[in-house]
């Protein structure tokens, strides 16, 4: 079967219908919250708030940019090892990501800053729009090299649907506390890409089989996306956490987890090689699981020596599933992971929510003082039988929703991808920038494989 | 004609010379501000503030550090696409920054921070001096490759005292708002640039006809450019904003007109292109520029729904510039821009300059609140006639004055650039770093036909 | 004689250990600081604080933010400036990290944040602890390219170890001030490097002499690098100082001393070559030279043309040293310095300890202000016998134990690195990434000279 890759009135038809749409929606819907509107000066004055520094934006700014940093360089750079994919990598990431967070803020907004009239945007949805986006560039990984971009739109469109309505669930019903989004970002968006993927099973993937490598220079672009990731996690772990203790104890437990990950990963990679030689693979992904799995507790009383337990443990796991699980998902249960998401994402993210659980159940007024526990969890205000075993249960439940919402979602959207007509490249085409991209005239002469399917079809 | 590239002396002296006189400058002139002297513990107590954090410093700084990457990661990067030229693109943007900077802080420091004796040193200085020095980044945009370092110093020299006299004019005479500088940074440095490089026409540039291409991977490395300018512009457009609300207004409008023109950015690339592939030079430059057009209205209630407008229009004209109006330019009035700034930053500043003036005019008490109008243009304070529709037309006022300037202005230090004793390379050694720099072994082999006019002149 | 350069038992073995043995130390001694425990709240109420701004958390944390991207991206992409070297330089520089920042929490924490039973971490804590690693990176450079992974983590076990009691006598025996880490960092970090990299000479290290050379995009990579220090630098210097005015001119003396910095590199770099050529190795290294040497003094009253003269004269110095001395070191001394340490962080260095040395001296009342002066440097307090003269001498004192720390310490690792089973490659692989690293397929054909040493050992 050869498909259509020809994109010329698709994807702009596609991009400019979501855009004006969002234009109208952002007309009725969305208006400045409270400290971003010109009239906080009055309200600072009525409320006697001594100084300009008590807005909400002085809290939280220098996270927002370190998570955008994340989002657009560092999961668009971290896609970049594939020696022939790199502009479509960043470029497609940015794209879909752009997209996502316009999307993000109408459906974030509608659920949690809706006043009756108006969604009223400040930075905190700023943050929380990027952190949505997030699990879309989770879900990205899997699917990489084998989707058109007007395919991703369709993904994005529908996942950040999805993951506002998961996320509902959690925080506002379940009241689940996940800041780090161990469930609702990386769990979510790890199940949610790894089901699309499944759908979208390409049985003759092989035919492209060179290109799913790295060159030289492509793995040093990816460590950019690795390390951008990795040392701005602390920021996304404390983003968007209570003011003052919360955040500053989600950042110590993310930098510690994340830099026992380093070790065991860096252990594990030259163990399974047989003379003892590391796979970039491995540094440029399972380092990064430390981060994923302390995401739910990371604001709890984890202690120093808790994150490093963890750490210790996701780098080990998060590389053997490189080593053993990616092969026998995709031999066995015809699951491509072209990034590996399954190791870095979905059992870190698992890991994360069963230990946010545990961290929850076992918090107590020893650990966090009277006030200090109702602040960090609300027990004892609105809901008043509320204790940390029930809070326990809840959290485990979250990540239960979480799995279930991301295998249902991925189905119907892996389905409403399958169609034909959107633009997808023939199996052999797959992971070549070509398809979609006018190349450097130099490198016409690499691209020997590359033919535009339109003009002359392959059969598969 | 063949010039003589040896810098040998000529770089060395003029690099030494100007910071000799900066040096004696800044002994001279130069001292802390409040905020940043040992004398603040006791001004503070004086003042009876009860926080450290209410200095300047706390406010300013997490901005300042990201406009600080836009201006040496951002535009350095950016410039790397062409294949031969990455040195140059990085390594001069280094240099004229780092001067520039130096000089724009004396320049605006007389202008805006003299207290009679002495230019008072703080973070907003440090910012200023930034956005001063992004200007010529800019205006660097129209003549890489066809310029020696020389020259660059000399037409920054310039153009830091241009840009500091304009923007006098504009934000101290005519009172005009232009926080994130549609106007005095991406206008005035546009059409500065195009003067120049429209007086430094060279005929024969078709010679080095291929080197003005990129490759696979430099087209990466501008990628790293991109997004750094693009994530951090919200930080850009709020860096100097009022405390509080205006800052965090400025982020979010900034952020929602980015979001809406990487949309319509990738729409008309692929409509433009008679297969629908996506061209990396209209993602690398049209999705940056809803940044530039919410300049100078970031600050004012604009809506988001308005930024979204924004950036969803300069989508369109950046791409529709860079595929119809920059080989236009170059074949009919001999403007040769290498990196299409006219498209980045010229048209939409002036759009940026039209929608400030717009949102100004339109200001009110019920959008405002009484408190908040007075607070965001002073109206009522100093200037007790001045009203909303009198503050658009200076702000219209203010973006004729910036085109005047920026005219006049690129047609003197054009005319300087001009003599033909600055180093520049003969039309066929345009966009090759080995004329300016000392190049790796394994390189030469391809550098065929790099050749030292001094050693061996060549005719035109 | 040829070594075993198979490390599947060696390295794994060493990282788990030293991350176990991190586990139990942290269960034992490590818990959060006040300001980052939950009962923070109760504090905050008990204290009648009104914000929860007023956490150490706001202060301190962007700068933490741009510390940690200078450790991790800032020197892991400097050095990739190697052809073949550029996995190792991101990948160990991660790895070393990674371990480095945990001891040094650990042996940082038992000399200043013990309170009898625990370890309380804070966001100065993480601060602290990259610093220290900061001049395990330095060391790195010396001996980069010509050590194994298994080699690196006992270095950075035993720098990390003689960092923090160096630290410990200068900053609380002698009440030295050293805030951007001029005498504790880059004197200790170069002049340890270096020693350890006299004791590993290697005679024939000649027979991997193409290697160590640059190509063109591994230029652009080290930039990257480059200017991610160059630009965060300032927060390097201010992020420990005090509250207020101190970090506030930190900042403006680093970003003044490293603009200078820039154009001597540029003017020495050309004035040395006979075609005045720019040499990249000068704008990647000699342009921070001045972020290094105003590290002392940056808090002080410095002023800001100050720092311009220490940036003009380490711009100055580092680029000779790279021209002169570093050929010298190795021809004669035998001291082979991969990256010119020496150049960029020994003698701006020890110019860093003089000139903070001398800027103490001259602290007075009428510069500082009564209050100022007791607050910067603690005059008056505690030590009442204690001003200005006797600071200016224990400054110079600290720079003197600081050398003597360095030297004796490289002694005494370089031996224990000598001996002969730790993984090392032999001369002829020296600077090659495939001795250590599964290496992409396609760049099997290039890597001729790079032989598993373990299966045909090769002589010297």
């Amino acid at each position: 079967m050869a498909w259509n890759t020809n994109l010329r009135w698709r994807l702009p038809v596609i991009c400019l219908l979501l855009q004006v749409a969002l234009v109208v929606l952002f007309g009725v819907f969305v208006r400045y919250d409270l400290d971003a509107d010109a009239h906080w000066i009055e309200e600072r004055m009525s409320r006697n708030i001594s100084s300009d520094l008590d807005n909400e934006f002085y809290y939280r700014y220098p996270s927002f940019q370190d998570v955008h940093v994340m989002i657009f360089v560092g999961f668009g750079f971290l896609m970049t090892f594939l020696q022939r994919y790199g502009y479509s990598a960043v470029g497609f990431n940015f794209l879909l990501a752009a997209f996502g967070i316009q999307w993000a803020l109408l459906m974030q907004g509608w659920f949690h800053s809706f006043d009756g009239r108006y969604i009223l945007l400040g930075v905190e949805n700023l943050i929380n729009a990027d952190f949505c986006v997030g699990s879309v560039c989770v879900a990205f990984g899997a699917v990489l090299g084998k989707v058109s971009p007007v395919q991703l739109l369709i993904m994005t469109l529908f996942q950040v649907t999805l993951f506002s309505v998961n996320e509902f669930i959690l925080l506002s019903l379940l009241e689940v506390k996940d800041a780090g989004g161990s469930m609702t970002i990386h769990t979510f968006g790890a199940y949610f890409g790894l089901t699309v993927t499944w759908i979208l099973y390409r049985p003759n993937l092989y035919q492209s089989k060179d290109r799913p490598s790295s060159v030289y220079h492509s793995d040093l672009f990816a460590m950019i996306g690795t390390l951008f990731l990795w040392m701005y996690w602390p920021s996304f772990n404390s983003a968007v956490s209570n003011h003052g203790d919360a955040q500053h104890r989600a950042v110590i437990n993310t930098y510690c987890s994340l830099a026992a990950c380093v070790l065991t990963a860096v252990a594990l990679s030259s163990v399974l090689h047989k003379k003892g030689k590391l796979d970039m693979v491995h540094i440029q992904n399972a380092t990064l699981a430390g981060g994923v799995a302390v995401g739910t507790a990371a604001e709890m009383m984890l202690m120093p020596y808790g994150s490093l337990v963890i750490g210790f443990i996701c780098g080990i796991i998060s590389t053997l599933g490189f080593v053993y699980l990616t092969p026998f998902l995709e031999s066995r249960l015809r699951i491509q992971d072209t990034c590996g998401i399954h190791n870095l994402h979905g059992m870190p993210g698992i890991i994360g929510g069963i230990v946010g659980a545990v961290t929850a159940a076992s918090a107590n007024t020893e650990l966090y003082g009277q006030e200090g526990l109702a602040f960090a969890f609300g027990f004892g205000s609105s809901t008043l039988s509320w204790n940390a075993s029930t809070q326990g249960k809840f959290q485990a439940a979250g990540l239960f929703v979480s799995l279930a919402m991301a295998l249902v979602g991925g189905i119907i959207v892996g389905v409403i991808l399958k169609l034909p007509f959107w633009g997808q490249a023939a199996d052999e085409n797959c992971f070549e920038d070509a398809i979609y991209w006018e190349m450097p005239k130099d490198q016409k002469s690499i691209v020997f494989r590359s033919e535009d399917p339109t003009l002359k079809p392959s059969e598969p």
